[in-house]
């Protein structure tokens, strides 16, 4: 199946670019409730599938057995902007477990956050791998490595965190995963279609009063990041933004390359998207119109349209903005 | 016509995100000598018709009475980095004109350029209109509009500027143009086909031995644009990068929302790509493939690698990179 038309850029009277994607809302059974595009198109879902990523950490018990709060799993599951809360946060989570920054294999760049990349560039020191995004997430990789008694090449898809990450990752997708790519952050990413992506997310909404660790997991993951939105992304990010501006009553979580999901407790509903362009605006805009679809966001928080209305120039006029396609959302 | 195939961008082994475009390479008759999608598709140059905004400026006489050089005639058509060679020349070119930041009306943003950007941010200071990419094209606007004695609201649609525009631009791309939209200069940016863009870059790479004002005029502007690729964009930038690579003997210029035209002199060739999606670096790839095609540009060039090959993460391990998808130059 092809993908639907799902974003459009306007300019004046005209759309000037169109994003095209695949998306899918799951329930708690697992079905599709509804899609667009194609539920079996294959794709990487990047940083989206953190929450997953995460699950052996907790249902291992190496989370509790060095009493990680819920701010660390929300960090865990996060792509973090490489504020000082993020930072400061994942040093001292290193120095709990005995260990320090170079055993860490995200590398380094910049922190997105405003005031990081200025403290950092006004005095001429560059980035370490704790302000790379993912450094919450290997940090949990880390923990669960000591608890496992494993090697230090946690990243290698031989390494039983990955093994561990693999099974956890098919079980919840429903999906024998096709193949992985390397990450930005170096971590395997296990490709999946979008409907295990979706059927992935409605699991961990659904969570609540299944039996087992993996379910109690779910949970844990999914309210620390409902808890804790300032530790997912950071302060202007759409993921922090949009989950304050629904109350703590949905998970998000962006990945690159345009895939974003949602986690829908109260709906026991579960979304995952692409936009096969890779734009993240697109997929910005196309996750905040499902939000708002589904009766969870309103349409006029600022923080809605901030991703999903009028855009406006250097000099504040008022020249287009991105909106729906027809027949989505 | 539905838009074509183009970019790819693999990781692992599978293509993870996909672009689809429109582009046409036009003789100098005006023909189409090639085209992928749909060459009657409808867009908004954007930056890359600076060149073609440029023309009233040359050939009313303007850009003469005032003395102006090359270096100043490629900024006319830049979207340069805010770097002190473009900031410096902009303001000793409103100081010739008796005319000051303030005059401008293409708003303020910071710049690219790192160095300049670093500069403001650890003084504290904001930007101004002058570090705006498009401060060159205004400064454009600015002595045609003190040659014609026309009044301070220059980007007004009415303004005898923007008329003057208008027509330079209709005739150039032998199209009415459908309607116009406001950039993010807050200069009307007027719609044409890809054709019709296609057909323009043509007439600047013939222009040499036609008789005439507008002839001079887009010869001169486009050896501005291939003598000071510096000018024209900034260091580390696909324009001015490729254009040193093909060692001044092409004139490229990016547009927002990928768009990306090129002037082949020798070749008495035009070419002008939309990528649909407004991804710019598949804007990039999309124009690096077709240099190469017309045997302009060496594929294996770093700045061609740059904009069309292997990508490596944080750690510089190979994740996949940029490719032209299959039926693609």
């Amino acid at each position: 199946m092809e993908p639907a038309p799902m974003i459009e850029l306007w300019r004046g009277d005209r759309c000037e670019s169109a994003h095209l994607g695949h998306a899918v809302i799951c329930d708690a059974g697992g079905d599709i409730v509804e899609a667009w595009g194609d539920p079996d198109a294959l794709i990487y879902p990047r940083s989206s599938c953190k929450m997953l990523q995460a699950l052996p950490l907790v249902e291992s018990g190496a989370a509790d057995a060095v009493g990680l709060d819920a701010r660390r799993l929300a960090l865990a599951c996060a792509s973090h902007s490489g504020a000082a809360i993020h930072t400061d946060t994942v040093r001292g989570w290193l120095d709990g477990l005995g260990l320090a920054e170079a055993d860490l294999r995200c590398g380094s760049h910049m922190p997105s956050d405003k005031e990081a990349m200025k403290g950092l560039m006004c005095s001429d020191t560059s980035p370490c791998q704790i302000h790379n995004n993912c450094s919450g997430k290997h940090a949990g990789f880390l923990t669960l490595t000591k608890h496992l008694g494993a090697g230090p090449e946690y990243v290698d898809l031989a390494h039983p965190v990955q093994q561990a990450v693999r099974a956890a990752f098919e079980e919840v997708t429903g999906e024998a995963s096709p193949g992985n790519g390397i990450d930005g952050c170096s971590a395997p990413n296990f490709a999946t279609s979008i409907a295990g992506l979706g059927r992935a997310m409605a699991y961990f909404a659904g969570a609540d009063g299944k039996a087992g660790a993996r379910a109690a997991a779910a949970a844990r993951l999914r309210d620390a990041m409902r808890a804790h939105p300032e530790m997912v992304a950071g302060e202007g990010r759409a993921c922090t933004e949009l989950m304050r501006a629904m109350g703590g009553r949905v998970a998000i979580k962006t990945g690159a390359e345009a895939v974003f999901v949602a986690i829908l407790p109260e709906q026991r509903l579960g979304i995952a998207l692409k936009i096969v362009d890779g734009g993240t605006r697109a997929a910005e805009a196309a996750i905040t119109a499902l939000l708002i679809r589904l009766g969870v966001l309103d349409a006029a928080h600022p923080a809605a349209l901030k991703r999903l209305g009028p855009e406006r120039n250097w000099r504040g006029i008022e020249t287009g903005g991105l909106r729906t396609a027809p027949g989505f959302a």
